[in-house]
Formats: C-alpha cells, sequence, structure tokens
C-alpha cells in the first residue's frame, strides 16, 4: 500500500477518528436527499474538543451525557440547531447520549453501536488509544461468525471468529486467544465495544503482538446468539434452571475451535481472558482445566474467590502444572475493586504469581480495551 | 435438534417474529435497571397487528410511519407511553421511524439496522416471507468478513462471504452467487436488510435451494469498507474521478474468490445479480463478460440499456455463447419501472430470452428480497 488514492487517504482520516471532520470535507459530494439531518452528529476539532449538533427546531431542552463528562451539559440552540463543545478529550473511544426534552435519543445519522441493551453513539478521539482502536489501513484479519452444535446446551451456537491476516494463504499453526463477555453483553461485545478486531490487526501489524485465532464465544447458556442477531434487544440472563453453566461446557468450544482450525492444540497455544462475568468465566474454566491455558487473564472479573480449600487446591494444581501468565486487572473506580484486590491478597496467600494492572475508570469498557490492548502482547512469546 | 428447550424454543419463537411478544415473555428475567425504557417497542399482537409504543411524558405529538402505511399516524398518550396499533400486518419485515415534536428519532431498545444512510428501526412480521428472512433453527451457513487487494483501485477491499452449513467440513466445490448492492448502499447491506443470510439458511434448509457461496462486494469503487466499519455514516459516491467504475474491476472480486473457496469455477457455476445501481453492475459485467455466467439477475436494475449498436452486438454474443437464466425484476411502483419494461423490449428485440417478475411496490428492499428468495431457488439445478 504504498501509493496512496483519494479513498485511502479517507479512509486513513476516518482510520484517524476524524470521523465527523472527513464527513465536513466530504459534504459537496453528498447528496442533501441522502442526509436531511446533516447539521446533528459530532465534528471533531483540531484540538480534540468535540462539539455536539443536534437538529430539532421544537426541543425546548437538549443535553448531552457521556464517559468524558461527570453528569451532562446543555446544549445551545441557534437557527433549530443545538450545539455544545467538550474541553479537548483524550485519545479514547467515547459513547454518548443526547436527551431531547428529558427523554434519551440516539442520533440515527450517526455511529452506533450496541451496549446491554440499548443503542449509543459513539466517536473515537485519536492518539496513543483511538489509533490502536481504530481501523487503519493495514492488513486486516478475517472476523467470520461461525455456529458449533453444543451438545450440553443441545442447541446450534454462534461464535465470532478472528483469523489474524494471512491465515488463509499459509499452512501455519496459530495459537488461539479465547475472549469471554460480561452479564448481558454476548458474542458481539469484544468485536463492537471492546474493538478486538482493529485491536488485532494493529498490534499484529506494529509487530507488538504475534498472529493469533481470537474465539468470541457467548457466554449466556440459555441464549444460541446475540440477541440482536434475532432482531431482539433483550439479552436474557447467564444461567437458566436446568442448563449447564457456560464453564462447564467450554471443552466443546476447544473441542470445536481446535477441529476447525490450525491451531497449535496444546497448552502453550492457548489464552483465555474476559471481563465481569466472563473474568470469573476464566477464572473458573483456568482452575477446572488447571493444565490447559499457559495465559490466563481476569479483567474486573466478578466471582474470582479461593477462600474454601478446595478452590486453592485447584489454584496449587495449575500452579504445580505451570503456566505463564496470570494476568489481573481492574479499574480503582470499579464496584469490584475491592473484591479483585482480596482475590490477589488469597494469591499472595498461597504464592501463586500473578501480573497486576491497576488504571483508573470503572466497571467500563474503557480499563477492559486497555487490559486487551496489553495483554495481547504479552502472549504467545 | 430434535429436542427443544427452553432457549431453543426461545429462538424458534425470535424467530418467527414474534420478537416483542418473546420479550413481553421474558419480563420477569430482565432487571429494571438494563432497561429503563421498557415501554417502548414495538408488540406483534396474535392478528399480526402491531402496537408501537413509545415513553416519553415530555412530548406533544409521537407519529410512527413506515412501509406498511400510507403517510404516517398519531401515538395516543397515556401516563406518559405513547401508543398506537395498526392494522393486520401480511408478512414482511418492516422498517418504521417514530418522530417526537416533528423530529424522527430510533427507539434506542428495539431491534435497528443501518440504511442509506442513518439508522432505522425494524420488526418482522412472522408468516410466508417472514419466516424465511428470520433466524430459523436450521443448519446456519457462517458469514465471513475478509479483504480483498484490488490493485486496480489500488486499496485493500472488504467482502462478505455466506459459505453454506457444511462448507467447512466437506471437500466438496460449491457454485458462487455475487450479490451487488445499490447506490449509497455497501457490503453489508444484503445481509443487514437483504436478510440474504437468513434467506439462503431457510431455502438450503428447505431443499428448495442448492448449497451455495454468496459474495457480497462493496460496489463503492471510492470505499475500502462500508463507512459504518469506520464508524462513520456518510456513503460516498459510487464512483470517483480518476478511479476504475467498479465493474471493471470485478475480474479481481472472481479471482480472490476462486483462489480462495472451493468453487465451481466455471460459468455454470457462477451467478450474478444486483438491485439498483447494482442492477446495473450485473447487466454491465456479464454482458462485458459475455461467456462467465451461466445465471444474472437484474432487480430494478439502473442503467440496463442496449439501444447502441455495440450494446446489442454484446447481448448477442452472450445469447451465442448460451446461459441459463437471466432474471429481471421490478416493482410496479418502482421510479425505475419503465425504464425496466424498455429494456425488456430491447431484448425482446433481438429476440433475447430472460424471465421477468413483477411485484407491487416500489424502489425498496421488499421487492428486493422477493426477486432475491425467488431466484435462488432457480440457481445450479
Amino acid at each position: 500500500m504504498k501509493r496512496k488514492n483519494i479513498s485511502t487517504a479517507l479512509a486513513m482520516l476516518l482510520a484517524a477518528g476524524s470521523l465527523a471532520y472527513a464527513q465536513e470535507q466530504q459534504q459537496p459530494q453528498r447528496p442533501a436527499r441522502q442526509n436531511p439531518e446533516v447539521f446533528t452528529g459530532v465534528v471533531i476539532n483540531g484540538d480534540n474538543s468535540v462539539t455536539f449538533r443536534y437538529k430539532n427546531p421544537k426541543a425546548v431542552k437538549v443535553e448531552v451525557s457521556g464517559e468524558f463528562m461527570e453528569g451532562s451539559a446543555q446544549l445551545v440552540e441557534k437557527d433549530g440547531i443545538w450545539t455544545y463543545t467538550t474541553a479537548p478529550l483524550a485519545s479514547e473511544m467515547y459513547f454518548y447520549t443526547l436527551s431531547v426534552d428529558g427523554s434519551p435519543i440516539v442520533d440515527m445519522n450517526y455511529s452506533m453501536t450496541k451496549d446491554i441493551p440499548r443503542w449509543m453513539n459513539y466517536f473515537i478521539i485519536s492518539g496513543e488509544k483511538g489509533d490502536i482502536y481504530s481501523v487503519q489501513d493495514v492488513p486486516h484479519g478475517t472476523v467470520s461468525s461461525r455456529w458449533y452444535e453444543s451438545k450440553m446446551l443441545q442447541m446450534r451456537r454462534r461464535v465470532n471468529v478472528y483469523t489474524p491476516a494471512g491465515y488463509e494463504n499459509s499452512k501455519k499453526k496459530y495459537p488461539v486467544f479465547y475472549l469471554l463477555h460480561g452479564n448481558a453483553c454476548d458474542e458481539n461485545s469484544w468485536l463492537d465495544l471492546g474493538r478486538a478486531a482493529q485491536i488485532l490487526d494493529n498490534l499484529i501489524a506494529q509487530g507488538k503482538a504475534e498472529p493469533m485465532i481470537v474465539v468470541m464465544t457467548n457466554g449466556n447458556p440459555a441464549q444460541q446468539a446475540a440477541p440482536a442477531y434475532f432482531g431482539d434487544t433483550y439479552t436474557n440472563a447467564n444461567t437458566m434452571p436446568g442448563i449447564a453453566a457456560f464453564p462447564d461446557t467450554f471443552s466443546e468450544v476447544i473441542a470445536f475451535v481446535e477441529s476447525n482450525y490450525r491451531t497449535i492444540s496444546k497448552k502453550e497455544g492457548r489464552a483465555i481472558a474476559g471481563f465481569s462475568m466472563g473474568g470469573g468465566h476464566a477464572f473458573t474454566i483456568s482452575k477446572e482445566m488447571p493444565n490447559t491455558f499457559d495465559y490466563v487473564g481476569l479483567f474486573s472479573a466478578a466471582g474470582s474467590n479461593i477462600s474454601r480449600d478446595e478452590e486453592k487446591a485447584k489454584l496449587l494444581t495449575m500452579k504445580k502444572n505451570g503456566y505463564k501468565l496470570y494476568y489481573i486487572g481492574c479499574g480503582t473506580d470499579d464496584f469490584l475493586y475491592r473484591n479483585v484486590l482480596a482475590y490477589n491478597k488469597q494469591l499472595d496467600d498461597i504464592g501463586f504469581k500473578y501480573y497486576y494492572r491497576e488504571t483508573s475508570g470503572g466497571h467500563t469498557w474503557g480499563p477492559w480495551r486497555i487490559f486487551l490492548s496489553e495483554m495481547v502482547p504479552m502472549l504467545f512469546k
């Protein structure tokens, strides 16, 4: 990709996070009929401050709230266009919500993703993090939505699989990173909100990460697939009476992946991590299969606890078997922060080595994207 | 999948289109904090009438519009919840837009998809069409988002590929159906709005269609991928100065597919179809490569015209080479209806055989989903 043409340049611009800026540049090309609400959306200014715009002449009060501010701010109306400009923002992916006369809305004309269980607008500020979370003009992996048969859950289940650039045209075997999601999320969450494909594409292209397969499962055993795949917005419980717990069925996932992909089918070629409920799943799966993963990641993990002797014994078995990385990450404002520290103490007491990473932030995607971006380069080296 | 468990039953319900009904059933399980606007969304009633609900105590006027009605209807407010119930609706996939005090909104709590260039809510009414457009509990194909290198356009380009259930675990070679999109759409449109994966899954499972690979390209040569993939909502022009027209680059797509998949790499194993601009692309590509496709589909095609002798000559060459199906479809309310009939007349004049399908409806996805559902069973027999 030596020479850049218009569209490559455009893609780079977009990839650099200047989405609305690029839109501005494109105005002359956009037939008005295609976008009457062209004055809505987000403009990322040169100083990384962000201007929110919303066209609604009849509104009485328009507010914006998001991860980038405390509480909310009021937009000011002029000629029916409401605007508000933030202070310069640090490089990140940010969700925001507009509220019109007290009712939250999403801007149908701007980029959107789905969180539990609602749709939200988002934008990315370029820079250290934003560039890793954005689509860059580098070789891209393939993202496949496949279905495996779960005998234990007696259903077809959807799984998203990232294979790194070059996978299809090589004979090489690749290590596998199993990436699990939290309560009320699904197999799409790490892709949509976690930016997993972009993070892997970019870190591999920079030579910071080994090419690897990433498997994103649905950790809700009562679901065949993400509710959105059925046109539903409801995310049902992650457990259901009479249905096996997801971690108990994980051997089926590994068997599916290792019989369908060219994998390094041994401990040194397997990693598993998750956030919240998925962190609890990674905790459970790794201790119940104590000789299966060389790399384990617990991000804001729920339910990691070895107060009972038989649980301690399982970790000690894992310690005896050996492992290369046990990554624990948590935000200092996370409601699980104390539980995480308590678990670290339990590990200290039995001399179980782990890598601990603390960051600002709560039980949100900000820290989880950071933990993923930092753990991936530590894998399979 | 003999035995059905709770979640399979749920999936079937959802698949049958009774999304909101299923949501109702699930209420007790849904933590309120996850969905404060639980009273928004759509309820599909037993008689297939649809009740729209929107919670907004401060709104003065709430209206709904959609493909299922002429103009719009006003919702009636009670205790801050606005509702409106339609007459019983025919089985279909329907988009709808709520308008609050004159400003269109999308319901962040209900199912959404992206059309040009905005996000819209949708629902599916079960029955003859709806069941084919919905996720059913049948074997599912794999949908992969891959990237190919276009030397002609000098960029990496995203392409969505559907491989039928069983592809991965067979040695068999499969025919390929190239599915092209219209102006301002992209490689995701046939999946998101055209329901291509569900239509193929269901028709193959019913034994009505041959298992086939479906390739969904991006027909805008100035784009590397769908704008939404970059977090943008802007869909740029399908042509750009100094960049080759997409049909001129199609040999690259075929070469990529046939070198990366187990394909029947001859005329009898290739089909191509598209709607609007994509219909024009299918028209152009099939006549410029007159011995390449045994099956061609023009849905509400833009630009199909052989008034010039050299164009006639190309169709006559195609006629001489032979082909099995030249499918032409159009809605009687389509603004291109007359052009389509004029093209049919041109074909009659040179004795070029075609299959013509007319349906009610305009230049919209309704007719295009019908044409896809009817053409797929005619392929590769």
